[in-house]
């Protein structure tokens, strides 16, 4: 600590605290960090004792009694007299516990790098859990709008029907896929382990009485105890950091699926479609109070460009080791990959809080798909002409003439209704009368292919999830600011 | 084409022409490209007529029999006359064949979307390969070096011995890492399938007699045919391109592996430890023929950071989806997917001749190890002081200020050996003689920890690689420019 | 070459071939490079003769006379037999000229680094002219809808009036900000100059006596002839390449201002207030004909992706120096520079397309105008109602309560039109009369603030650019593919 | 702030807290943000009241007076209860002066959009003074060493000889081109002004009575009193994006030029020729204590890496505004925008203190130009020789070969000394004899060049900054972590 810091004001960390869930930031606040620390330096004690290395019980129940104790005060006067933050931490653990058996045959990085790994792979578990409530609530929504029907858009403009649910389940796929490489992450994370200054595992060798065989035990068992299901071999003084870099690219998956959501919300809301709802005191607003801003989604779209940030911190670090390491990567560390995980659980906290509280306008979108339904069914249209016996090019040509002449006429005001049923029935070159034109759109299920199918899809995958992790399903967010 | 196309000189893509191999590139040429494209559409009609669609096989037969017969200038005229390109070769296709059984109940997207999907998965399967052949060649490195002791440096600056087996395999297993994730991709990554305009298989629905299991059993066998085990089931008009980030992620990780072990061999290479060998008529370097420069591992690291621009391209795309989709990415992916796989197959194929031509100096190896090796011994020597009963810390001062005092002399040319043994040795505060720290040198196997068992686990994981790809283990690269 | 190359297919670049324009393509195909190259070498042995060395002015008038004979087949033939790129170049044009004077006391570095900023300096010149007629097209639009009222919006939610040609002054002076980046640049940009092999010019010295004066005066000559103002005094073997990055930062930041652009056309083609035109040849979006797509704005959007892809790469050139230099650095700028010329290039090529061709919609826009205005008109409404004597709060809970019904039954269907003024003047607590209200309504000009004065100002800086760059405010854009 | 905050435990903000020094974290911290946000409050009364808006001179007497007191307790307290960030303050700002004349005709973004505008100005301000201190302690060092010959690397590789202060001057080029760059950028740094809601100054023009000229003025004089020289004529909402990209991106070009510097004198610790020295208690390293780690210079990389991702955020907000604007960019910017100010202030305070610590082992330096002069020499001989008339081509063609040999010699162990110069002396086909030979060498001063010249460039370029900033040149760096 430099000597002005008394002069310095205090800047929180502003993702922690405005966005980041309470057991989120408890994982990576200094407090959080040093109860993790103690939970590392006990699981190897109880190894090593276990190896034969002399470290009494009653030691180790010691340094158990007292892991709760984090006094950061404390600590800091010791690394100020001590210049060396480990040597801190280590001296004020052994003077609580009256004991100095931990921290045996290890380098600072032995510590370190474990500690960063436990604090990611905790906080993967926890955005693990809040993705299944995502899925979980994503899917009630697209359950309960299974046959909603909707204005499909490409290049934003309308294109076909699809249903209300079948537009979320397609963002929930996406998302599931993404969850699906979660999973997968927290299965093959490998613990760099207790392998010494240059990767060697020299030093437990050392303490193990040279005994290869017990050096790979010691570090199988404490990445058990952790919940590591792998242990890497061959890392240098620090695991690879592509390895920050694959947890980062998944954790920037799984907030495209949201971005995504999020964008097409926000498109939505310009249609007066949906809204967040007036929930989050939009009362605020006060020169326009009609406004019903979708600031949450918007939100989450911010959240996902933080995260390319974060993204690109460790793509950079991956790549870029020199030897057996060095610390060109320890700030960039410990900013992006605190504020990586605090980034994503803020945009999973906001959109289970979009989800809840969101409004539809079922009215407004029965409008606009009459509005569009004429153009939309074109295709149907043509394939029913075609069926009456028309040359498909000529039939289509009459179509589009029609079609053109009806989205000309919307715009320049000239037509107020789309009447494009009316002109196609009128024309003796389309080979169907009004009447049954009409009988076509008086089937709008008809336009809907397998959207509702498909939603049944997703469901059964988010079931499979919630089975899979059941105490996830029902989270429920905190409040936003 | 815009008229002033005659004037415009051709501009051959650098990274075909120059880096990638015959095999990639084919795969993304226009020609490649329209194979592809035949090859999907018999695929779908196949399984549209095993459906009961009306097309006969002397139709099939008949395209199959024309599928090779690629005539860009053909298509190229049709595009000018129909204004539309995948009307053009759907013409082409139709025309040579003399049926016009393809692309029923098709949009273009259905075409292109599945098309890029099946150039990715094929170039991710080339990719596969030459990984593995990749991992061969280095664990036959590291099994040659396996006992080879040098200098492990940390923040590049001497650290304790390992071997340089050990080193290659420390890079080997992050390569290793990355590899398995490849492998898992090619097993989870999804076939968008004939989802039609937004997505929901209205067209496909129609032509088959609103059957949706039909139109479910289509796309299953489509993709079966095509090597994809899995299908969409709720995309819009595009499949996510999260999807295409996360193969470029994967390619970035395998790349971080190749550029880590690039950058580190730059640096041995300006110890003089190493060198690439003067096979790549390094004759050239006219001015100064000493010089030995690191030329292929410099172009890795290049291709590493075109990766993180193809990285950020396709990041951009993901979480930026409009509704259903549109074309916004439609110039990015054509950009970005094909010259991400150029890259990392370059990468790989300059990584495969780096090995087969490396010089690797034993001598200068062993002369650094012989200076540095008192300076890495310090840690074993101070174990060894304390067992013979000194005080740690009293002892860590001695061996610290003799330590100093020699990496003084040494810099500042006072000293021309560095004699700390002798120090110590003479120092009657260091309860050990010279004779005894000598012994402790004479056994320098001592200071290699489990480096040698390390290595064995690194050829282990190779050896199941091998198993599972026993054909594209002996890769030869071909000859670079 | 590799052996293999036979067999590889022909994979031109996407960017040169499709998107941009010929004369920039020129700058950077294979013959340009090699014109540029020879242009570089005539000035420096014009300067070199100019102080005192040894090269007959016939000489100088021979290569002039074959500077335009470009045979790449001969070139390359050269270069297979050499092994060596740029000595092939030299022979080729040697042997042409009849004379051996170019390329005296230069290494490689010394032509290829300068060429390269050669064809730097020549693109931003191309992109500075077609960003004078982007700047001048915007300020045509912006003159012609300087009054044209419409619906502004924050949250792309209605917010309060503005006028159509001020939203394009808004664009248009993002990009005047932008392109006076570029005026800026092209004035500082420096340099690299004949440095030799690291940068202190030891063997132009030596070609010139030793005279230090005169080699900085070949230096400064040579860079006037080329167009440079300024010269780099410290380079290494390679400028820095933070220069490269400055570069494509402000060809990013014109894109920004496009890509603002193009993003908002998207959402009012989806409002269906202005579209495109179907100049382009909609015609083939068969399926659904009445689609107006704005897919020339999408692909602005996507080249602003690209040109993130490629700011991505000079950022990580940009503090990567190992030493004086190494080339690390080739096979990024190889892609990169003509890449990112390539794409901005297209972009201004699109964005003039879209300005010829779009057509704006005005009887949509007045009717979105007609349904939001009393919502918009709320703030202006509270001014005169506290005018006329009412509390600030009341009043403007009473206007909200009222607009939040009102918006609530527009989007359920309950109500059909904005009848908020007739709320207001109806309800007692409003101290004005619905003919009151109307009175305000009735001069939409007053709701439109400074908006029409603003676009002026940004015509006036417009007018101040073409009168800089006369030659390049009309500029017609190629065809678009 | 949600309910559970009590819970959540603080994090401080990494960069702040460890990083930033104290000047630039008081205009980022919550406390400097009110006071900023207060001055500009004043300001804008001053200038209201100077156009006639009743506003007495004693309203902003009181606020003046208690500008300084802000009660952060106390303006939470006020949000909590008004769930709206700007009204709790300016209700806390009124209370406290007992009036309530601030904010007038303003929105939110009035004041926020300006405030950061302030912040942003503030803090390239205080980077520009920092900059100016590390030019002028770079030119201190590059005077000192302008003679001090080292051997210059390309590849990594020896190349030919330079000196450090040459060296030194190149990265100083790089930052003196970077520092005029922010220069420039201070100068044209627009404001965005009281433009209102959507942009066209419609509530200040009513407060005004619709004087356009008047609300101009206000906008000019208030930007004036700030320090802005320039002021946005038609923002909308927000002033564009694009803008905080162009302040990151320049901050990146600065830091660029830091990292170079960082990352040579990374390879020359690795080589031994200089250290960060012992300075910043490197006693703690515990286990190896000889070793000299370059964590200063490693730490300036890790500060270019978080600028890469700071500069990704703002990248992508630029280009990515949808009509007037709206809040995605709000966390964004929140995050990014003080963080690249940190980070370069860090990186600017461990520079400092590298310069001031550094210790540089010329005898070590000598050494290698010793072993390496013979090879770097090879072009001068070549010369020589040709002069005294061989083929040049031959005796390239002998020099190469006994270079080579020698460089094999040396790398296997058969040579202990560089003897090209002997080999040489003694072969018949080399025109100079041994004594010839030693006689080039014995004036090293002859292959530096220009080298002494080019530091004296550098150093008249810091002196022309000097004198531009005389108060900012000798700054000293606080202690660092």
């Amino acid at each position: 600590m430099c000597p002005s810091d008394d002069l310095k004001p205090a800047v929180p960390d502003v993702l922690a605290s405005r966005y980041a869930s309470v057991a989120m930031v408890r994982l990576w606040s200094p407090e959080g960090r040093i109860r993790l620390e103690r939970e590392l330096w006990i699981a190897i004690m109880r190894e090593q004792a276990a190896l034969g290395v002399d470290i009494p019980p009653r030691a180790i129940a010691a340094y158990e009694a007292v892991a709760d104790q984090v006094h950061l005060d404390s600590i800091d006067r010791r690394e100020r007299a001590l210049r060396h933050d480990v040597k801190a931490r280590i001296e004020e653990f052994c003077a609580l516990a009256g004991y100095e058996t931990i921290h045996l045959g290890m380098t600072s990085r032995d510590l370190t790098d474990n500690v960063e790994q436990l604090q990611v792979r905790r906080s993967m578990e926890l955005l693990r859990d809040k993705a299944v409530a995502a899925l979980c609530a994503l899917a009630a929504a697209a359950a309960q709008h299974r046959e909603t029907m909707i204005v499909a858009r490409t290049h934003h403009v309308p294109a076909q029907p699809t249903t209300l649910g079948r537009r979320f389940a397609m963002f929930g796929e996406e998302l599931h896929h993404g969850f699906l490489r979660l999973e997968a992450l927290l299965e093959s994370y490998p613990l760099r382990g207790l392998k010494g200054a240059v990767g060697t595992r020299l030093d437990q060798l050392s303490l193990l009485g040279n005994d290869p065989l017990a050096a790979e035990r010691l570090e199988r068992e404490i990445a058990r105890r952790l919940g590591f299901a792998q242990v890497l071999d061959n890392p240098g003084q620090v695991y690879p950091r592509s390895l920050d870099f694959e947890v980062v690219s998944v954790l920037y998956q799984l907030g495209a699926a949201l971005s995504d959501f999020a964008k097409t919300m926000r498109l939505m809301t310009g249609h007066e479609l949906l809204s967040e709802g007036f929930g989050q005191g939009q009362v605020g607003s006060s020169a326009m109070p009609h406004k019903m801003n979708a600031r949450n989604c918007e939100r989450i779209n911010g959240f996902q460009t933080l995260l390319a940030g974060y993204l690109e911190m460790t793509a950079r670090l991956a790549g870029d080791q020199w030897n057996e390491g060095d610390v060109s990567c320890s700030v960039v560390r410990r900013v992006a990959l605190p504020s990586a995980m605090f980034t994503l659980d803020g945009a999973l906290e906001t959109f289970l809080t979009i989800l809840r509280e969101m409004d539809i306008y079922e009215s407004a979108i029965a409008t606009e798909v009459r509005r569009a339904l004429p153009f939309l069914a074109t295709t149907t249209l043509l394939m029913e002409a075609v069926r009456r016996g028309g040359g498909r090019e000529t039939l289509h040509s009459v179509i589009r003439d029609h079609a053109v002449a009806v989205a000309r006429g919307l715009r320049d005001g000239s037509l107020a209704d789309n009447d494009l049923a009316r002109r196609l029935g009128d024309d003796p070159a389309f080979p169907m009368s009004k009447a049954q034109i009409d009988a076509v759109f008086a089937d709008p299920g008809r336009f809907l292919g397998a959207a509702p199918r498909q939603v049944d899809a997703f469901l059964n995958a988010v079931e499979a999830v919630r089975k899979r992790h059941p105490a996830a399903a029902d989270y429920t967010p905190a409040a936003i600011i």
